[in-house]
């Protein structure tokens, strides 16, 4: 084994269960919160949009949740995914690291988001639910979810803001090549969309209410979110149970887990068994999640309750912020363009398990091609982050003559993604700056909440 | 294993060699001519644009060729391939037949291609060749060789054809991304590009030419071509051989075995180990070729003597031709864009051995989505010609109440292709007619050439 470029494991080796860290975490975490009355939300605030199954999950105490063995029957179209030694770019860095990383690119969609497209899906429809609403930006997501329900036999209906859906014709071409009806947000199918009509961009924001609206107000159809909250990042965690066993065989523990954090699920996926295992009293590991400097939520945001959304529909939710109508510049890195960050992730950052660090835009790229030069694989924008750190730590390593076990998640292909590095190789990329000033005017105008420890 | 979705093997069983299928082709190949004394040609015609160890593999009587150790440790960041059971499909199209394909979009470009781009670069940096040049339609063939330059520490020219440069920006970045200088053609680099600064579109014919005088005009510089000659069909029979040990693994042997054919390779690829080991007295099987309609070389074309560019640079070589000269319509799988084929695999045609089949444009994408739509993978438009007989044979088996085993080389995913599936689903894709006319016309313009029997 030791030779191996990539480990595999065989199909039945496929977690059975998710991981929920919830019951292991320290003290009691506090809870989101209705918005007005303040009081802890519950399962009847979300049951409007969501099946019970998944509240359960998104409130579940239980260390394990077991994967029903129809989501793991598709699991098998792409996992387990390869755990990569990058031998290339340890020779490429002159480095003793060992770096290692998680492929989740090999799934039909590109990235890890079908790991909890496809749970979701299959919640819903043994729920009765026959159609799933979602937004989409860059198109991740409502790709992953389009999928999902294309294989559940369901309908997708997906709100794409506008810019993209303009800029991004075939992202849209994905979605609806997988059966789903994509609408340009701001759209005429629903009020918000409507009451928006005149917007020449749309945002996240408005086709978050587009969707929520859809499925508030039909009981066929329910909403879909693709990272921040607990289910969803439960459901991620088949990526680091399974790099535990990969790791396992190639007779190594990492010194270091790396993920690129956005919303957190994809982060969440690949550290949660590690720092599980962790804070049970096994092998310490360092943790890093990494952002843009562009929107450095874990680095510089401030920790305190506030919407999961744009418009503020959702409950109050603890963790860093920006301010939920902070409007972060425009990076490439679409995926991590979000003012908050998944509880839990935030949690791990105020509790000091997990570290946080922000890179600008040229020097994920500059990574990023590093990395497709040596390795092969052109990643997309959003792991080009954790790509910067492994090979920061693969360099403080050679500085060190450290034989640093480095392990990152590349969560997805950058095959969609190629006019950004059209961009960076023609010298045309900015480093875009972020607006303190802004994010404290988007602070200040968030509601009085009780404050966090 | 009986209910795995992917077979897999382990890195050790990347194959060691590859399969020649010369010398067990009945008879004696009609050998490549020199154009003007129609003598046949040899090495020395060969030698100012590919290196001898090339040369040797293309003229060689051995039936394996030894993998260099360097060529199979590159192989080893995606090969072996997996091969999936596709199982959803058969559901879907209630047939009793096992349908198995062999996935080769895993690898970092996307395709097959790099089966044959590393093993070129390899023997050209062995020979002392620091450059290699070559042209581009698509974008394909200049990706694999742009990523195989760069892993070998070589530079790679690209010359992609002008229509396709203005169109498909995206392509030329992933080339540039792995390090390639890619130039719009006609270029003003070359005489052949000078001469023809004026047109608008440019052409495969012109790329060829501009790709060839550079490599001919400069010691340090040789040629790459990505199909057609036998050195490159013997580079892709890693794939069949994968394959063949897979289904052992599953304990199948095929009853039919389909690939798209453009110049051949892909096709080449997976079939000559299983058409070898029938020559030799092994368990029989059917073998499929797929060609567009718009481009029907095996169905309609004349059995001939042909160069096998446009310009007529080439020695002249035995196989189905539709005139080097004439243009194909427009199609999206643009790797079947191509007058001729490769000779060995016109030769297995011509004896009976291949069946050749064609199919419209719709057809093919009708069954490309309804894969995507079962499956997951969205596959590229060329293997959706596979795609389309390996459903054609699933029906008539379910007709006959047939366990047919059906094997299908799936060469290459459509995460490029989407303007063509965006096309299709809104109802805008032609069935671009083939011209007998045009044909007819173009054979009559080439030279007098001996008879093929």
């Amino acid at each position: 084994m030791a030779d191996e470029t990539k480990i595999l494991l065989a199909e039945s080796e496929i977690p059975t269960h998710w991981v929920n860290l919830m019951p292991d975490l320290p003290g009691t975490p506090a809870p989101p919160l209705r918005p007005g009355t303040l009081e802890p939300a519950g399962p009847d605030d979300l049951a409007p949009i969501f099946p019970m199954a998944l509240i359960e999950q998104e409130m579940s105490a239980e260390p394990e949740i077991a994967i029903p063995d129809e989501v793991r029957e598709i699991y098998r179209l792409w996992r387990p995914t390869p755990l990569y030694r990058a031998r290339r770019l340890e020779r490429e860095l002159d480095t003793p690291a060992h770096i290692y990383y998680k492929y989740e690119g090999t799934s039909p969609a590109g990235s890890h988001k079908p790991n909890t497209a496809v749970p979701q899906a299959y919640y819903n429809r043994e729920a009765g639910i026959g159609r799933l609403s979602t937004e989409t930006g860059a198109g991740q997501w409502g790709s992953a979810l389009a999928f999902a329900c294309r294989l559940m036999g369901m309908d997708c209906e997906v709100f794409m803001v506008g810019s993209s859906y303009d800029q991004k014709p075939y992202r849209r071409s994905l979605m609806e090549t997988w059966g789903a009806t994509v609408h340009r947000s701001p759209s005429q199918e629903t009020e918000g969309g409507r009451a928006q009509a005149s917007h020449p961009t749309g945002s996240l924001g408005i086709a978050i209410s587009e969707a929520v609206e859809v499925a508030a107000g039909d009981g066929g159809t329910n909403y879909a979110l693709g990272s921040v909250l607990n289910h969803v990042l439960l459901h991620q965690t088949v990526i680091g149970q399974e790099a535990v066993a990969q790791l396992v065989l190639a007779g190594e523990h990492p010194d270091v887990v790396i993920g690129c954090v956005g919303g957190g699920s994809n982060f969440a996926g690949i550290a949660v068994p590690f720092v599980r295992d962790m804070l049970r009293g096994g092998r310490k590991a360092r943790f890093v999640a990494c952002e843009p400097a562009a929107c450095p939520t874990l680095t510089r945001g401030s920790y305190r309750y506030d919407f999961g959304d744009t418009m503020g529909m959702t409950p109050l939710m603890p963790m860093y912020t920006l301010g939920h109508d902070f409007v972060p510049p425009p990076v490439h890195a679409g995926g991590l363009r979000y003012h908050g960050d998944a509880p839990l992730v935030c949690g791990l950052v105020r509790a000091g398990v997990v570290e946080a660090r922000a890179y600008k835009q040229n020097e994920t790229f500059e990574a990023a091609v590093r990395f497709a030069r040596t390795e092969g694989i052109v990643p997309a924008p959003e792991p080009a982050h954790a790509i910067r750190a492994a090979i920061d730590e693969a360099l403080e390593a050679r500085e060190a003559g450290d034989e640093r076990v480095i392990l990152f998640n590349l969560c997805g292909h950058g095959h969609f993604d190629l006019a950004a590095y059209d961009a960076y190789l023609a010298g045309e990329l900015e480093d875009a700056e972020f607006s303190e000033a802004e994010m404290d005017a988007a602070l200040a105008r968030l509601p009085e909440t009780p404050a966090l420890a």
